[in-house]
């Protein structure tokens, strides 16, 4: 067993320059549990970048190789905390063993994919040869190779306790591409980060990397977040949470005397749209479909669908008795933190006190603390158009349905539409091939398109993007997960004229990695 | 021949809405030339966004193939131009016949392989195939495309009338992307705009594209920029210019309510690091190669080498000699714009009643207007150090030579620069390995990187990097020149469990686009 000291790790040691300390709340009992943490000063944060900087320049000179080895054996380090990890993490979030066990494994998954990524690269690298002869001007012998970006800050997130959070998809991505971390770890469950740091600390030492690649402070305030992104030697932000915090931390990012970027996840209502052919067929299965993906995790998912939007016609009044029974029998759910069922229970209120819309079914909404049920509501179209605070997330299990009368109203709503993580269309092959136009208009305002399938659930594969136009993300060019996620954290650099003796690997002639030769 | 008159280009029509006008004003005599310009309103800048979006709904659907055909018909109807064009650029630019020539010979070429690139495509998309029997979970086929941002305004840059102006890399990759373009002309030299614009919008007639898939204004006031940049249908904007004006922009581009990405090149002194075993190897050659590299359109280059880092040592006196005879043998030269060469003498003269600087030389000065002379400065390591205002850009044909006592000076230098285009290191292969560390630290600040050459003469190719850390760039990750800058203007959309039947040609199962298939 490791005990929780409440400390943050910097350089390789557990420290703290403070007395105050915040306690870990356990949502499940609305109490909190037996450990407490140090609230890190400005002092610890500078020493963290400190350290993630020194680190850095011994680290960016790891070979691919070594990175993926460290990689995983940061995946072994995290199964070898066991039990411990796993109750803790249960006892901070309320989810259930399986989920944290699952999520576990998407966690140490994605740290090894990461890996195989280096020793197997797909994205080719570029080489023009020199042609010393060339008319009217010679031209100089280049390759485009990518350097890590530098000391990057991952702020957990309080939906993705392991997977994007402390050795979560960010974290995984800038230490593959070469980068040092500093993590600020999620007030939400301080403990659970603690023990990953652990992990991530034994496997610093195990692969003799530097100590201060990865280092994690514990903080409450926003005086250290903001310490952290405007420190001068940190290089890029990686961000999962509400829009409101992302926006401020994003402007800090800009306001910088030197601008970074600020890859931050803001929210999403992930919308749905049902077309006329495929409702008359198939209404029943749809409705019971997306309530299930939208209960999930308590629909505190970043890809929870939220959002439905349907025509009336055949299989509408199917649809909606199917929605509603299920919405009704769905029990009630401990969300993460206090703070977010307060929060979503207090936007259902209004919505519910809101005219234009009717509630279609609730479920059992608990017993008060972190407790919360499911509830549907519709509006029609204009309404939905007209009143743009519907277009913002309900961060819980609560879906809009929004009625279309008519093609041109649903045509209407996508152009409306602000950005998304991901959008789905149900439709049957014909009528996908008439309502063309209105993918497309639906592309627009989304990361991952999907048609006939559910948004919950994100493969970490080569293919998948997950960011889409903004606030579903500030950087929707890349994406937090899948192996393009390493992109976040380095740029392009050209070198020209470089001797074979000195360049890297990836850019020589016969090299084993993918290379387009012009 | 066109006549020139002094409209807006939008939606396919050349109106005005305004009566104000400007001149165009001619260098080389410090006088005007015969065409006035109507000054854009923002009613006229609006119009040309609605027109541009407009368009971008249908231009989105072309193929590769039809895209490929208007980038090579724009490049023909730009040397269909003939003599007009190059008489208007040489008139309002001062800049010489050859040149102007050869910038035109760039534009096209340009263009045309940004067509080649479309037809013959080198990066691969991704491709995971559905694993139905997956367990625990099913895996979703999914393929990752990317697609246009949306309409892009693109500002022209005084010193490439052609290159980097209004058919220039940013409007070729925005097109070549499937975005429409809004260009707003840049007022020193507003007739090459309107004939380039001419010949853009022959090629929209010819290959029957959408009217508004480019538009032009022409402008001089903040007014109309800022409404580009923050009109919601806007959805990227491409910049090169000074710091200050690129700031002010980035600045409204991220506080809209949506902000968007910014592609800014705002500035570069290109550092020159000279190593001791080269040094006493070379030194006239170098001295002599880097003045001719840094007086080529008279120092009004983005990667003009205006900083020289250097040693005391063996061949440091006859390198400082030979720089010095260079520099002051320099004929003077008129500079692009008043306002530019107005800068760049007082920016000498500062520079000149510095006491930590010392001058070497300078050449003849000319004789006022828009003239300016050469100038070289020398200046301590650890006053360069202590001084951020010399970090600064000095745009026009003066260089600065810091001179180290030692390597440690060197280093330290490396580790102050902020970001730059590009960066050379001059060494013999043997001292470069021994050096690893500074070469190591000079990468950390720029996007290319070379050895044993000079920076300027930018290669419009696929390993090309054009664009490194703040200020040089707004977005390092990305290149304003060769094959990678369409991703400049694309995003990536997974498109998920997607029918045959509505994907597009590079995903499908078969396509002889690039694919990595898992």
């Amino acid at each position: 067993m490791i005990e929780i000291t409440g400390k943050h790790l910097i350089d390789g040691q557990w420290v703290s320059s403070t007395a105050t300390s915040f306690e870990s709340a356990n949502p499940a009992t609305d109490g909190v549990n037996p450990w407490s943490f140090f609230d890190a000063s400005e002092t610890d944060a500078n020493d963290a970048v400190t350290s993630a900087n020194r680190a850095f320049r011994v680290y960016r000179r790891k070979s691919a190789a070594e990175r993926a080895e460290f990689l995983n054996t940061i995946a072994a380090e995290i199964e070898n905390l066991g039990e411990q990890l796993v109750e803790a993490a249960m006892s901070e979030t309320a989810l259930p063993q399986m989920r944290i066990e699952g999520e576990r494994g998407r966690t140490c998954g994605q740290l090894r994919a990461f890996a195989n990524n280096l020793l197997n690269p797909i994205s080719p690298v570029f080489i023009d040869h020199a042609q010393p002869e060339r008319q009217p001007l010679p031209k100089g012998d280049s390759r485009l190779t990518n350097v890590p970006l530098g000391p990057v800050v991952v702020f957990g997130a309080s939906n993705f306790p392991l997977a994007f959070s402390t050795a979560g998809g960010d974290t995984a991505s800038a230490l593959a591409a070469g980068c040092s971390v500093i993590v600020k770890g999620h007030p939400a469950h301080p403990a659970t980060t603690e023990l990953v740091a652990h992990a991530i600390n034994r496997a610093i030492e195990k692969c003799n990397m530097p100590s201060g690649v990865f280092n994690m402070v514990q903080s409450t305030t926003p005086q250290v977040a903001q310490c952290l992104v405007q420190h001068p030697q940190v290089k890029a932000v990686g961000f999962t949470g509400s829009q409101k915090v992302g926006d401020i931390l994003n402007k800090l990012a800009q306001e910088r005397p030197v601008p970074i970027p600020f890859f931050g996840e803001l929210g999403s209502t992930n919308p749905q749209f049902v077309l006329p052919q495929k409702l008359a067929s198939d209404a029943q299965a749809l409705a019971n479909n997306q309530v299930a993906s939208m209960l999930m995790g308590h629909g505190q998912f970043c890809t929870s669908p939220g959002l439905v939007i349907i025509q009336r016609g055949e299989g509408f009044d199917g649809y909606m008795t199917a929605l509603g029974d299920a919405i009704s029998n769905a029990p009630a759910g401990t969300m993460l933190t206090k703070g977010i069922a307060q929060t979503y229970n207090s936007q259902v209120d209004k919505l519910s006190s809101n005219p234009a819309l009717s509630i279609i079914a609730s479920g059992d909404a608990g017993n008060g603390g972190c407790q919360s049920g499911a509830i549907a509501f519709s509006v029609s179209a204009s309404d939905f158009i007209a009143q743009p605070e519907l277009h913002e997330e309900v961060f819980g299990p609560c879906a809009l349905v929004v009625v279309c009368d008519n093609d041109e109203q649903m045509n209407e709503i996508a152009l409306s539409l602000s950005g998304q993580l991901t959008a789905s269309v149900f439709g049957t092959d014909d009528e996908l091939l008439d309502y063309i136009d209105l993918v497309d208009d639906i592309a627009q305002s989304v990361g991952r398109l999907m048609f006939n399938q559910l948004p919950t659930g994100v493969e970490v594969c080569h293919s998948m993007q997950h960011g889409g136009p903004y606030p579903a993300s500030t950087a929707p060019q890349t994406t937090s997960v899948g192996s393009q996620a390493i992109h976040r954290f380095t740029r392009p650099l050209c070198l020209q004229n470089m001797p074979v003796s000195i360049q890297p690997e990836e850019i020589k002639d016969g090299s084993s990695h993918p290379q387009v030769i012009v």
